[in-house]
């Protein structure tokens, strides 16, 4: 009994910013589970920056979406056939397969997940999932921040700055400094999150903004943003600063040749450690980083906002508005109401 | 009784790359010593790259020079007049006022040293010196290089990069590859040295050479160059490879803004770890350094060459020539013969 799903492709790759003829939603029909499988109906998915880098036919760490073929991404969905044992119908579970309304996932790559009281489904695919890990792995291991020192984290109004800014603030962080595009952001930072200071980027050369914002230097940049805050982060950085490299989001839609920092020489002097990561290599992290995050969130001291759209047809522009910065927090497209 | 000396004095600060009347030598009386100083006749004198920092009157790790003062840098001499107990007369001390015939050298700031059968004294300005640790400590401390590694270090036939590619091989690299600016330091790395491969930065694109000369890629780069060939690097940076970030001599005598390295973003993906450091910060390694470097040169595994000029007169055509690349192996002055 095959069900009628829809999905979306993509049929083009870009040249810069994506744009929605890059997509098409086709109908289609998804079969019952085979062994070993379980349909799921998503409730809801994920649109992230790291999508960007897969619409490009390019090596890199994530494989590229295949023309007119689905996309791919993290979702949250309800099964609602099943051939594996323990995930039986009703299960609510984590996947790979979202940009579509029905999927067939094989059970390695479904992970059971326990609904959280005050919590929407949505948050394994933000704070409790891939974004969380991220902003925890980057700060605590990549960056190795401790107790007392500065941090600033760009992008800070994202699902992962978000994250990471706080993180470093229940931590003991002596300073939290965040960037963002908007004045409203700005207030989100400083008045709900608890940001010591932040400030926009359109307003001045970043290296000025983040030298009155963190007069006496920073321990620690978490950069999710690259170019131009790079280099500013590079000028402020303290001896022994470290700067996690986590995303470059002021690249992915430029088609021009990117510019390095100018001024990267001044990590030998003041001894600076540069380190890109990917979260996947942080898994054996996630017992700790769930822990910590559900007793945080528990406490009340942890703020997690959403930027929620609603309806797979908004997919698209959902993932476009993201990568303009339309979204405070998570930005995830909602397909179904939680499964109660 | 004061001793009449010559010495090297600062008078200018270059723009862009020094000339002779940058400095001047001047005629001067040095006196005797007095409690807890040693009067030293410098025998041999160091000129290095990081001395070119010292020139501007900027911040940096390591104070600018004075104007109208004796320039400063590392130097061999022997104590000729002495009011500290344990360096008498006749000692071979390492002490930091090279650039000039005599020099009153506190005791805190002399080391003594003993004459090794077969080496220079001016040993003890490169392979058991400073640059012979930089090389120790960056290779397998910061950069952590392994058994099996394949190793890029630039600037190669230079006192620091010399000894880099030699102790990667003498400690199990799988491959060390590199670059120089001329044949006969090509011919000098891959026929002496032992290097697998080599090539010259000034015969194409440093990216399209390292992929040529590093087909599967490197797991260490050691930067003492900067540019145009850290950004090759990063390129040819393997998955969790790691680059140390020693030297940026490419920019030391620029005048125009540094172009870094357009693509740094491929450290997210790769997992990249870029350190700069200073050799300062690794006095905990000097006695295993002094112990393998010692076997080493006694095992006759390690080959030294230097390029010595003779005459104070000629330190600072030495260190201008240097700075350009005419030196192969540690460029020092020797003022004096060795005492025997």
């Amino acid at each position: 009994m095959a069900v009628r799903s829809t999905e979306i492709q993509l049929v083009a790759r870009p040249r810069g910013e994506p744009v929605e003829s890059d997509f098409r939603t086709v109908q289609t029909e998804v079969a019952d589970p085979g062994p070993g499988q379980v349909l799921v109906r998503n409730v809801v998915m994920s649109v992230d920056p790291y999508m960007r880098g897969r619409m490009d036919d390019l090596p890199s760490y994530a494989p590229p979406w295949q023309l007119d073929r689905p996309a791919d991404g993290a979702a949250v969905g309800e099964v609602v056939a099943s051939e594996v044992a323990d995930l039986g119908v009703g299960c609510l579970v984590v996947h790979p397969f979202g940009w579509r309304e029905y999927a067939l996932v094989p059970a390695r790559h479904a992970e059971r997940v326990e609904p959280v009281a005050g919590l929407s489904s949505s948050s394994y695919l933000g704070v409790l999932g891939m974004p969380g890990l991220t902003a925890y792995a980057g700060l605590f291991e990549v960056a190795g921040f401790r107790a007392g020192e500065a941090v600033f984290v760009s992008g800070a109004a994202g699902a992962v700055g978000s994250l990471v800014g706080q993180f470093a603030r229940l931590r003991g962080a002596s300073r939290v400094v965040g960037s963002a595009g908007s004045p409203a952001k700005l207030r989100y930072l400083t008045e709900e999150l608890g940001f010591d200071a932040a400030f926009d980027y359109h307003d001045a050369p970043v290296r000025q903004l983040l030298r009155k914002a963190a007069p006496d230097g920073i321990d620690v940049y978490f950069d999710n943003v690259a170019g131009e805050h790079l280099e500013a982060a590079l000028d402020s950085l303290k001896l022994h600063g470290r700067a996690a490299l986590c995303g470059a989001i002021s690249l992915y839609n430029s088609t021009e040749r990117p510019v390095g920092p100018a001024n990267l020489a001044l990590a030998i002097g003041k001894r600076l450690t540069l380190r890109g990561f990917l979260v996947s290599d942080h898994e054996h992290l996630r017992g700790e980083f769930r822990q910590a995050v559900t007793e945080w969130l528990t406490a009340g001291q942890l703020v997690v906002r959403e930027t929620v759209v609603t309806g797979l047809d908004q997919a698209v522009p959902a993932f476009i508005g993201m990568l303009r910065g339309a979204n405070t927090g998570k930005m995830v497209v909602r397909l179904a109401p939680d499964p109660m």
